[in-house]
């Protein structure tokens, strides 16, 4: 099993993101660019490569995967989802779930490295981020106040 | 459960690909291209995204993928895995899994649009898929021969 004591959160994901909550296996982040509805599932392991976790972790963030990519199309009603572990630039096992629109900044590339990240309207981040827990976490709303500098 | 009798291999997958054999879940194919060693997995399943499969087909499509990407990991020693559920240009479900290197044509870019399709010298992707299905299937070598036309 990879080791579960030794995980932190990179800090260069830790600066473009904004935690939103824990599943079993993984933390669930926003990832601040305004541009595409984007989502982070980070396996709180020591893991550079989703082979590096157990057979029990794989399934486990298969099933987070899922949960999380169902809330992201339920919220923001996408064209296509797209689901990705790269990690060329960050080496920590992280899965970007990222919900795409034919009418988006990068469509119909991959959105890394296309257009400059943009900024989010506070208002909307919140609303976003309290439809997506609701739908992730299937609990009455407890939205996170973002006030512009994480939580 | 995503209808299986419906499933056939989209075109535009075909025309780029090879075939090398068949997991429980998903088609196996070398993606026609020298850059990167590149595999693609596709579920014999009539579906777009993830979430279109069921829980059980998803934990099989991910125990597949593991398999998948150990056994490229393996024969290639690559630096980094790149995993990859996009579908914005064919939208059959297909996953990429691909090697990556530090010296390669798009590093550290994600490989979609970076660098014109290399053609395979044909004794190294033959050398290539026996060495992959070797490690897939666990089985005796049994190579497909690659005449430059799929199988």
């Amino acid at each position: 099993m990879a080791d579960a004591a030794a995980w932190s959160l990179h800090p260069q994901l830790a600066r473009a993101t904004i935690d939103i909550g824990d599943l079993p296996l993984s933390r669930v982040f926003v990832f601040e660019d305004a541009n595409y509805p984007w989502l982070l599932l980070v396996p709180r392991r020591d893991a550079v490569e989703i082979i590096d976790l157990d057979e029990v972790e794989q399934a486990q963030l298969m099933s987070e995967i899922a949960r999380v990519a169902h809330a992201l199309k339920t919220v923001t009603r996408c064209d296509k989802l797209n689901i990705a572990a790269l990690g060329n630039v960050v080496p920590q096992l992280h899965v970007h779930i990222i919900a795409r629109r034919h009418t988006d900044a990068a469509w119909p590339k991959p959105v890394w490295g296309e257009a400059p990240a943009q900024t989010h309207d506070p208002a909307e981040l919140n609303l976003f981020i309290s439809e997506v827990r609701q739908r992730i976490w299937l609990a009455s709303d407890q939205p996170i106040t973002f006030d512009g500098a994480g939580r």
